[in-house]
């Protein structure tokens, strides 16, 4: 049987962080001397993340630790959420996110590039676009090149040469859409009747829960890995991203009642290591808490009490939001206003992978600020360009001939470029440069209609 | 059996080209109606090139017709190649093509944007790099969108919306590669003993051979089309490229000199066609012959002293230039000067579908003005950056910490941008991004080489 590989050294690491912080530069002008003349030799294989210290096994229910645990949340000197105005006809809101990398201006749109790279558009052709935060997958980070070769090019910001805000999740969510497949794969294979949503194969990429942490292979070498809610966050510090995001349990959208509380009083307790293991090596970043609890009101609101009592500088709302967009709305029209009650209404909301651009408008108006999804750049792979009348499917024969402006008032490279038939045609004729030129107006059009929609809270119309 | 489909009307044009020139702006505003409302419906299966007129068989050997049926060589008052310079040393001289859409300095590297688009990369971040003259493929672009969609559209220029120069292939080179492959495809599987060198299903895509032209199948929807010099003019007129290239055979390496002697009188007799129907309606291109004649010296002696009596706007060297770069070599130092001697001395010269870097230094010694080559992009596809030293592999493991310039002094976007290791990790991860990052590069690369020979053709150091 294969063991969990360990990274000598990094199981002392949590107990060592206070030294670490002023010892960083010598630290980090070794680690570039070791990044280059060994690292290159194994990390291809090199596990990431190992455990901090061996767990007994406890009571599932055994509730997180009080608030009393913690220092009591301060402002950031390095990281400011200033709200402008909050619209008089909801509980939508304008503001900007003053980060180490600059601002985000709210609400606004964040883009997914996965791999540290957005999908065949360069980090300057989307900052051209007005994309102001990134989203960045720890998992995959980790898999490749390694969070240690991100931290010896100085982090996430150097290594990917952008110099705009940045945020990464905590590995997790990916670890357990590999164990349960999407909300809508399981949807989709129970309406099948299959009961089956995910190949084999995938399945046996994962995953061992434990209090510890999750078990995972690594899609890549099949390398046996621990991703526990210590080893997330210092992963997130060798990444370096403005905002980072504590490990936590992603139940699949049909989990019985009491599997649900079980899961949500022990993504609890990982999020209060998490933040321990945050707030002893704070450096610029701030951490956002999870907001967990699936479909079940009550464990929502036992959520977001628990969270907001503890120092967390930032709220996502995550896990199973719902099968379609009418629960969505539902579970978030009643969720958000306890969250601002609670504590948030002068932190940020950020809302977990839902960026589509019929659900925003009116997320908006329950107070989220930010909103994540690859949506963009995934339908411009598909041949979609979006429009402020929906998706406008290129590849449609009606624009062979379309000699226009694809998207008329778009100012996007793209649209500034381009014709509607030239597009048809590169779509047609599965030029790889199709998907680059359409994702690039998609990110475009995220980001007027976030400017849009700040316009109009603005303006308290809506 | 399926028949060879027809565009009424198509049959008539060669006779009508004069008049039709008087009436282009009345037809063009015609062809722009007809196409938005009724082409859209039959473009995707709509075969484009018929016969023009029915020709009987002929003995292979007849001659092509003397120079005294075509009127002079004039210059063009929108096409004009200037010599700078002509190296004390060499061959090798420095010039400028002034073009309608600007001018080409030379020696210069010709891009491939096949389907009217270099693979990943946008006509504007090539143009960054200093990309001047692109070449687009006739073959390609009648089998998607259609020669009639991109007149609709204004041509080529405005289809792809490139306002620097383009040039377009007959169509033939595709065609008469499929029935016969790659030189390279073709000597490896002679090395092999197979004797087959392409997969059955492309050898049913073609191609029969007759005076008429040569006819194939559309891989796209399996029409038979039929290719003529005639059509492929009257089509590369649709398409609107600067330079133009006449129907020509291209017999395979491993070619019987009967057989190649037999080949190259009916090139003769094409390209003397498609001379015809490019002077009876110029408009504002030139057409550049293509000698042939394999391997055979005696025939490419032939082909020139032929070719460089008709008056042809340029030359291109095409047909089998040798399997290997000696054999390029020994062909090109015997050919070139013969070329200028009959009459490109002030003509430019191009080398068809050869521009790797090892070449071309030496070819421009003999002279040769522009070269083509859908190299940069394809290597940066698969992971290579061109470098001085030759090809840097980017996904080599030793690169995986390179926090540095790619390529040290290169000004191009993506080493301005981004460390070596970031494109390593793009190419590992498989991101798309990497085509286009590396394609940006190598276009750069080649560019500032050109540049470079150039300089030292201008120092009289080659």
């Amino acid at each position: 049987m294969a063991t969990v590989r360990a990274v000598t050294g990094l199981a002392c690491q949590a107990a060592k962080l206070q030294t670490r912080v002023s010892q960083r530069s010598a630290r980090n002008s070794q680690l570039m001397r070791s990044c280059t003349t060994t690292m290159s030799a194994e990390a291809e294989t090199a596990p990431v993340l190992a455990p901090v210290r061996k767990r007994r096994k406890i009571d599932p229910m055994t509730p997180p630790p009080p608030a009393s645990e913690f220092p009591p949340w301060e402002p950031r000197p390095f990281f400011r959420f200033e709200i402008l105005h909050t619209s008089s006809k909801s509980g939508a809101r304008v503001g900007r996110l003053h980060t180490p990398h600059g601002v985000v201006d709210t609400p606004g749109f964040v883009a997914v590039g996965t791999n540290a790279a957005l999908k065949a558009v360069d980090g300057p052709w989307a900052d051209a676009e007005g994309q102001q935060l990134q989203f960045c997958n720890t998992y995959h980070l980790l898999l490749h090149p390694g969070a240690d070769v991100v931290e010896a090019a100085g982090g996430l910001h150097s290594f990917m040469n952008r110099q705009r805000p940045l945020i990464t999740d905590s590995g997790g969510f990916q670890v357990f859409s590999l164990a349960y497949g999407t909300v809508h794969e399981e949807v989709n294979s129970l309406k099948r009747g299959s009961g089956k949503s995910r190949h084999k194969s995938e399945h046996n990429l994962v995953a061992k829960v434990t209090e510890e942490g999750v078990t995972f292979r690594s899609y890549r070498d099949g390398t046996k890995m621990l991703l526990t809610p210590e080893s997330s966050v210092l992963a997130q510090k060798q990444l370096g991203a403005d905002i980072i995001i504590p490990l936590d349990e992603l139940p699949p959208y049909h989990t019985e009642p009491a599997v649900l509380a079980a899961s949500l009083a022990r993504s609890h307790r990982w999020m209060a290591r998490s933040l321990h293991t945050h707030l002893s090596d704070i450096r610029q970043q701030v951490m956002y808490a999870v907001v967990h609890g699936g479909m079940s009101l009550e464990l929502r609101q036992q959520s977001v009490d628990y969270l907001t009592s503890l120092p967390f500088d930032g709220f996502a709302v995550g896990g199973s939001l719902g099968k379609n967009r009418e629960e969505l709305f539902w579970l978030l029209e009643r969720i958000m206003p306890r969250l601002h009650e609670r504590g948030a209404s002068s932190k940020p909301v950020h809302i977990l992978g839902i960026a589509d651009t019929e659900s925003i408008p009116k997320l908006v108006t329950y107070g989220a600020d930010t909103f994540d999804s690859c949506y963009p750049t995934r339908v411009g792979r598909h041949g979609s360009m979006l429009t402020a009348n929906g998706p406008l499917r290129v590849t449609s024969g009606q624009y062979k001939t379309a000699f226009r402006t694809p998207v008329e008032g778009c100012t996007c490279h793209t649209c500034r470029t381009h014709s509607l038939a030239y597009l048809h045609h590169l779509v047609k004729a599965k030029e790889p440069l199709a998907a680059s030129l359409l994702a690039i107006h998609n990110l475009h059009h995220m980001n007027a209609m976030m400017a849009g929609l700040r316009q109009k809270i603005l303006a308290d119309e809506i």
